[in-house]
């Protein structure tokens, strides 16, 4: 198909629409970034590649990051893992507190902001240096050595952190992290401040798109099992409580990010990655899900 | 593939299986079935049928029929439909009236109990007569005749649905249902009352697994975009709060019932269905879990 | 005390509070009551009577009867009464279901809705003719033959009460209703609908100033030590999710309705009623609060 | 009243009662003392004093010291305290997070843990030497220059206080803390690590019982209003979620800690402590709560 001409298309088709979203504001760093910007990047499982607007602009992929650190912990972990984190949507806000109470400290899944930490947690206690050995994980998917941490946003997000360590507190009072809440914070900031462009995030993504098989150079990053069991957590708490909507809508397995960032997968045909900053209410990207229910439509290709 | 086979296959590795659930007991007559009971049917979109064990047996399809009754109603109610009703899984229980309270009145998604209590409501307003409205429409997609209601099974849970008589009083008092309070439960229980068997079932889940067309006689009973709207509905919210376990593990659309049954399919490919008794502790068919879980591994055909 | 002298000095120190509360208007008939009424009367133990405004006019006492029906069945299930319904405040709106659910149908309180239709199962099971057998008893308590029910109110109550049957659907399906829904609802609200004037309620209260002894006549209506329990259970829960504020500022035990009016009494001292038909958001007369706190600070008369 | 051989006759009476609460464990040193210790000490207003048992004996005081804290912090902070916590029960557990959630912040009470820490939050604020000030204030009130904070407790809850760092983590994380989170936390733990023996405790509430006057010395600690309100807040909050019942059973403002002892008051007639360190599911003093319960039945001296 020639997804160019389609982004083209939908690009008109949605040149009138009025986005109302408003860009996260919650640290300064993310609010500076020009609210306009977007851009979207495809790559097929047979190595071709589609983009559209400002895809090769660096952008602060939050959130989406959680996606691979689970990969990650997934191969280290495979047996505990899922004792001390579920799979099930949450339907509350992706930072709430009154879940993980009442649920005892484990979380609903790796996805909420809650599950993430536990995940971070994991990596601390498994991994000789977390910050390089991480870095270095994400460079290898994504075959670019250039990726990296934003320490300007990683500071603004930990001198904001009090939310997420409360759930960090609370997690620890029922036995669910095992480091220091320091170390274990600080790391899951540094995770959400990488920032890379919507080519280097599809890039990263593809593996997921081919049953955790990197089909640029081969590398069988993850089985396929696991694969397709990230695609599932994913399709069904990727974008925290509209996780139904983006699913009913959209009808591909995504991951969200208040950068204005969504990466999603089609298993067997391509990764992709829309960039608009400006977020609607639930913290996704409007004008993002708005062009991903349009190119699912046109393309029919949604996975149901 | 020749899933004859395969369904023997799985049978013989799960002989060893310790199912320690238990056969839905709030109402005599689902408690009178035999536990041990065990049936699969798969049709393919190409025509071909599959079976194993009981898969010729009645059984009270019980909540799988929301999946049919929300077909209808987006049928009739398109735009309004969703106004009513959520696409968001609950996280909660299926019968749950928190967050029915805290949403004002609106469910979650069709398929817990709340929210098939408002597509009944929907179908009572806009059906000239309801009951037999719908079960022609049943008999449409099954192409058979004899499917039918059992007023035994409807007598036995209207005499103890107190706690649904509650869901539908609390949705009144916020304005979300419409018609007489017993008339619509009546009406709910009835839908859940249907008995099919195996085979019957898959085949009328069928249209699902092509786009919204029933291969068999090239009826195009709902569109396409319908279809999977539906199916994104089933998996995100098809299996109450064991959603995201059951995507997690088996990766397909489907949706249960308190009979045993689970109907599955796989766009483009099947629609199955898996019956047995014992029921684990969030409502759903033990090993019918577990056999397709197997299912799907073995024939690595999850949709992710 | 010159009490007299008192209620009027506080009216013109209140004259010129704006009270921008509204009538309780789910109901047609509670909405037809003129919003700027104000009436007072206190009964002292010793058999005094002090009034103030339309002290003499009939309002609709709603959940101030609670107070009367409790009475009645603590007297007649003494031992199992407690076990169906708990003492503790429920630190949430009247009518809320989410904590009957989590508390497996046993309702925080008898002064909730859902501790009141408890009760008034009770009730029903026990009396021979509720409906007269209660009316009954509230004459004895007010030495006043002409008290009784309004039909109107009550029917245009029963038209509305679907929040109250969702309520009593939830607690049969826990089987902590033992009779007929319909008849404890209907019954229900027929106590809601007694009618009395500030004075007549005034006097019917004056048994829990006294210890559960009429000081007017000598009958020992309750044992002093169930007196002090109904006073204790009023301090705590008597103003719904407001009971805090108002033993704050008021510092008595208090019971209050959607018609405006408020009970207390000072144990050893005196009962007093106030009513003012304008509601605040949490359901309780804004004038009514404010003249009590001003009331009990004038004479330094809280209970603490 | 002859309270010496009221408290003998209480407890021969109790002999037989078989306390199968246990001593508070999460810290070490708290599980320290011994378990059928049993001291009751009351001061009359007009300057008796009555005791039995080990009523000589130091106890940490706990929770119990947030009377006081919130008495110095009422006096500092009038106006603006209550907008920064309410006065409302919480019916939910002492340390729980949901409901600070759901109010954004906002303690229900100064008396469950979130609602203390805003107080100690205040006074780090407006005190020159907070943790100085604080035991000045309370040596005075006790007339008692021995009282002092408990470092070697102090120190084990600290290392074990996840949960309150998580509550305060949240208010911060809603602008309801000024001062940094270690700082308020440990100041916290300073506070409930206080120890005091039966009589010294009796005689620092006994303002409370004289409409905030000490009547030993003829001080007036706190307006007589205050000392009203302070005791309302005691009467519905001053229990956790067993306020209910502690009004209902024993009928006087009080206040509990997991170190076993409970204060209450008599508004114009005395102050008591009791101390059995057998706990109760809830948290609260199980020997003590049935002690009052027959003391204030005893005396026919509930408030009501």
């Amino acid at each position: 198909m020639d997804y160019n001409k389609i982004f083209t298309d939908i690009n008109a088709k949605l040149s009138s629409y009025k986005d109302d979203g408003a860009v996260a504001s919650y640290i300064p760093e993310l609010q500076r970034v020009l609210p306009n910007k977007f851009g979207v990047h495809l790559c097929s499982v047979e190595g071709m590649n589609y983009h559209f607007g400002d895809s090769e602009e660096k952008f602060s992929i939050q959130s989406i990051v959680k996606v691979l650190s689970l990969t990650m912990a997934f191969e280290i972990e495979e047996d505990e893992l899922w004792k001390r984190v579920g799979v099930e949507p949450s339907g509350n806000p992706f930072n709430s507190l009154v879940q993980l109470e009442y649920d005892e400290g484990i979380p609903r899944n790796p996805f909420i902001n809650a599950g993430a930490i536990v995940i971070a947690d994991v990596l601390v206690s498994k991994l000789k240096n977390p910050r390089e050995d991480f870095i270095n994980f994400v460079r290898h998917l994504s075959g670019n050595n250039q990726i990296d941490y934003c320490d300007r946003i990683a500071q603004s997000e930990k001198s904001k952190g009090h939310r997420n360590a409360a759930l960090c507190n609370l997690m620890k009072s029922f036995g669910n992290i095992e480091n220091n809440i320091h170390e274990v914070i600080d790391f899951y900031f540094d995770l959400c401040s990488i920032e890379m462009t919507c080519s280097e995030l599809a890039r990263t993504f593809l593996f997921l798109a081919n049953y955790g098989k990197d089909p640029v150079n081969g590398n069988q990053i993850i089985s396929s099992s696991k694969s397709k069991r990230i695609n599932a957590v994913m399709q069904l708490c990727g974008l925290y409580d509209e996780a139904g909507e983006f699913s009913f809508k959209v009808g591909l397995p995504g991951k969200s990010g208040v950068g204005g960032g969504i990466a999603v997968v089609h298993p067997g045909k391509y990764s992709m990655v829309v960039w608009s900053p400006r977020l609607n209410k639930k913290g996704n990207s409007n004008k993002g899900m708005r062009f991903l229910e349009e190119f699912t439509s046109y393309t029919a290709s949604s996975i149901f």
